[in-house]
């Protein structure tokens, strides 16, 4: 039988590791990208696609499926794997970021977060409990721990006091990840690192989340507007503060060039909206830099979106006609724009995976950099 | 090599025929159906599933490509096939019935129509020349005569007259199809027969039609509002005034049970948006009528849009889910309603002919009509 949750790096370069988590679903291959299926759908993809573009787990909203269709009705129709047609594993985040930004009217306490839909303004709490009970009710195989999030502006008294309640909902979130029947024999659970960019918050934080034991660690409170330089800073010492045995990931990062330089930083698993979304507003990631398909001077460009990529898309339409597509607000374009943006996140961490185990990571992350900003500045 | 255009009938039953029409770029099984790929794309759906789910054949809308992207840029990129990556056949409407519907500030002479774009107000000028001329810039394989529409209410005076200035302008989309190159080696020419519901009238749009030689005749005019029983009124009467050896194509039609009772009276092709406008505003087909996935019964419904359905969408997803993904909004409900609804619509196509061979027509004619129409009582 799979193992439950196993990770092995089987590679390392600097500090950067490549590996594998076996779980009972399927193996994950680090660096992992997870696609965005925020309200049981990867937008605009078919998940056999979303799988054929080499995506070994995609992440689950907590937030957006507890409201619409609602973690009972999923539980009733079961869950969110067999709802949605997805196999694989599924990570789903636990609804404290969400709830912060999306939410009306929201009244946190040491009990949790109570707020109104912004759907239907019903009035719902979400609670480390509740999280970790919706989380189980959606099936999901790695359940992130509830925590609470302050700006990165925010005054140091303030993040320290965010960082403490974070670390005592973190274990309220263990146990409640404990007491659910069978999920601990078949689930992971993730702590997550508190402490916005001050380095000795975030080691209290990680001494606090390796006092009560996770499978992995994800390093949270980043990629909310501080600045690439301001995340790499931090990355210079939070990853290293988790222990080097379990999975670290950095959660809503990034750009490709966030996702490198993270990767280059100890960091194992990411997820973002940005292939997905970008898919829709007409980015396509390219080897060469982000190009925006709206501009007029695809019109008649018969090269395909980008022509280092062996994708279905590249393979088969030009920009000419994906331009086409996006001027005309047509479905296909976003379509076939969220398809190969996902492929090229994954692409870019098979990339990594290979360099770090031929220890050739500084030279290609160095040589992507290069393509990639030249390409930026067209 | 394969032929410009033969069209084999192998079997009657009634008035209703089965056979193929062989083209260059393949056969299309008649009846046949043709998924609309208004602006170079079937809506939310990739080509390849379009002809997985049985499509011979494809639409595409001269009016709207001759604005966006333009048809000489359609040309310059080698054409809709290579443009949009569909390498079956494509009929072209001539742009006669969208000028009068969708453009601004339409002017008609016997020169043709003078219309302002719906899309950038520029002024541009349909005619039976221009008409056949984009057809042979997008590459069309089967190209309509240019007419002129009147409403079914106009007089019947109103509607004599523009029927013969439409018989005038099919020799000019006849001559000008003979004059252009090497379309008239490689391709098709339909006439297009008018009248409304006259059968008078129909009988001499006919005859001069025939005067003219086309390699098919559309029946035109019908499906704009008069009712199915006006429309099968004209149907008992207006195929048999075409050749018998030609392929007879209803424009625009239509609802299923439209279909089951057109090709019962000699109707060999048809188009329509239904299938795919449908399958965008939550409407899908089945065998037991029409359903509408917003509607809350469904929620936790995990049948399948069709139960009888073996296609893709029907073999992996719920309605219950296809629900949600129609409620939230989600472009994947898009995608996976109109894959659905036109795979029934070529099932349906493909049961049609099956039953012609048999010679059982009639029953399954019956049989389906009944199991539709309770269905829609619902």
């Amino acid at each position: 039988m799979s193992p439950r949750f196993a990770f092995t790096i089987t590679a390392t370069d600097g500090r950067a590791r490549t590996g594998a988590i076996a779980m009972r679903r399927g193996t994950i291959r680090t660096p992992a990208f997870m696609p965005v299926g925020t309200a049981a759908t990867v937008k605009a993809m078919k998940p056999a696609d979303v799988a054929a573009a080499g995506a070994d787990i995609i992440l689950g909203n907590t937030y957006h499926l507890m409201l619409r269709p609602g973690a009972e009705r999923v539980a009733r129709l079961g869950g969110l794997h067999d709802f949605m047609g997805w196999s694989k594993p599924i990570l789903t985040d636990s609804g404290g970021y969400q709830v912060m930004s999306l939410a009306d009217l929201t009244k946190r306490s040491e009990e949790g977060v109570s707020f109104k839909s912004h759907l239907d303004g019903t009035r719902h709490l979400l609670s480390p409990e509740r999280s970790i009970e919706i989380q189980r009710l959606l099936g999901s195989n790695i359940v992130m721990a509830f925590d609470e999030l302050v700006p990165t502006t925010a005054t140091r008294e303030v993040q320290a006091a965010a960082m403490e309640r974070s670390m005592r909902w973190a274990k309220r979130s263990r146990a409640a990840f404990d007491g659910g029947g069978d999920h601990g024999a078949n689930n992971a659970i993730f702590g997550i690192q508190q402490g916005a960019l001050d380095e000795g918050l975030r080691k209290a934080s990680a001494d606090a989340l390796i006092d009560i034991g996770f499978d992995g660690y994800a390093v949270g409170g980043l990629a909310v507007g501080e600045g690439q330089a301001a995340m790499f800073g931090c990355l210079d010492f939070a990853p290293g503060q988790l222990p080097a045995d379990k999975p670290r990931y950095l959660m809503g990062v990034g750009k490709p060039d966030d996702i490198v330089g993270a990767v280059e930083r100890g960091i194992d698993m990411f997820d973002c909206v940005m292939p997905t979304r970008s898919g829709r507003t007409g980015q396509a990631f390219t080897r060469e830099g982000p190009i925006n398909l709206r501009n007029a001077r695809f019109a008649e460009d018969q090269t395909p979106l980008d022509p280092a990529c062996g994708c279905p898309v590249c393979t088969t339409w030009s920009r000419a006609y994906i331009h086409h597509l996006v001027r005309a607000g047509e479905i296909l374009g976003a379509m076939l724009m969220t398809e190969h943006n996902i492929r090229f996140y994954e692409d870019l961490m098979a990339d990594l995976r290979n360099a770090i185990a031929d220890g050739t990571l500084t030279a290609f992350a160095d040589a992507f950099r290069g393509r990639y900003q030249r390409g930026k500045g067209e």
